[in-house]
């Protein structure tokens, strides 16, 4: 399946309110819990998922349609939504990731891209050189692997209760593969 | 965190919402396609919910309590949703989806279970002597399982388009551990 932006914005649109459904008013003992020392909880995830709309995904975009190649993109901070979470309940990051989603869609709605935009090259700080398409796929695909995550830790905290449909959950054998 | 019925219902009531949020009208080329074959697509999956909560979830609860462990439940058809579902929409699948889960949802809250209950023994097909509470918990985790599933198989489409980031993606990773 090749990037198709229309596909990528529907993905996009559609991610705050799955989470909403999911999350809001959940117990706490679903969404405060993580799965062990260092990994995320539901409400980290979502502050996640606000930083990056705040200093990735469309800063980049512009970093890319005005610099191309030769401006490095900014390193993502894994870290850099822990302050701004800090004393805000889960129903408000709910609600501020569901606003500045929104907003970025406006904005990337606003820019137009034609084909020839989604082939502009940019320089990551790791991966080296990226094409803008790449990047906007990825944004999608990065909600999924958060998407992913939180039904992942989710279900962790039930790990004992299921007790010998264990072996039968899919979802308790995935040993996460990365961060998320 | 031991089994608790009342969190339990909870993750239980948000999956419908959770799921039509995230797949009502997305285009098919996200919902149409699988991981490859004998996968599922996006489609399979919410018929395989609605399948289980028509004949596993609500009817395993009342053998167990009529039976205990001298009726061995019976095993769970995975292909069973396969004819259901023929000849439906997505938009269908997830109407009706919402209307079992509140339905299954109404049978568990009016059989009151108490502590004594939860503990109560049936006898599974291959896994032996189980307790209602690990078939309830089990309940929220297969939900869990499939929106892990979802997540991933969705994913999967743009594991070309996302380039040198799918590296950074764990959902990218995710071999599936099982059929879910």
């Amino acid at each position: 399946m090749k990037h198709n932006l229309q596909d990528t914005i529907s993905l996009l649109t559609r991610t705050p309110a799955a989470l909403d459904a999911l999350l809001r008013d959940l117990p706490e003992t679903w969404t405060f819990r993580n799965e062990g020392e260092g990994t995320w909880n539901a409400f980290d995830v979502v502050g996640h998922l606000i930083f990056g709309e705040r200093t990735d995904w469309i800063p980049r975009v512009k970093i890319i349609l005005e610099f191309g190649e030769n401006r490095t993109l900014e390193p993502f901070d894994m870290r850099g939504h822990e302050r701004e979470s800090q004393g805000r309940s889960l129903g408000q990051l709910l609600d501020e990731f569901a606003r500045l989603r929104s907003k970025s869609l406006g904005e990337l709605r606003a820019l137009n891209l034609r084909q020839e935009d989604l082939e502009r090259r940019g320089r990551h700080p790791a991966l080296g050189v990226v094409t803008l398409s790449q990047h906007l796929a990825t944004w999608a695909a990065h909600d999924l692997t958060h998407l992913h995550q939180i039904s992942r830790l989710l279900a962790h905290q039930y790990r004992e209760a299921v007790g010998p449909w264990s072996a039968y959950l899919g979802v308790l054998q995935c040993a996460g593969h990365s961060s998320a």
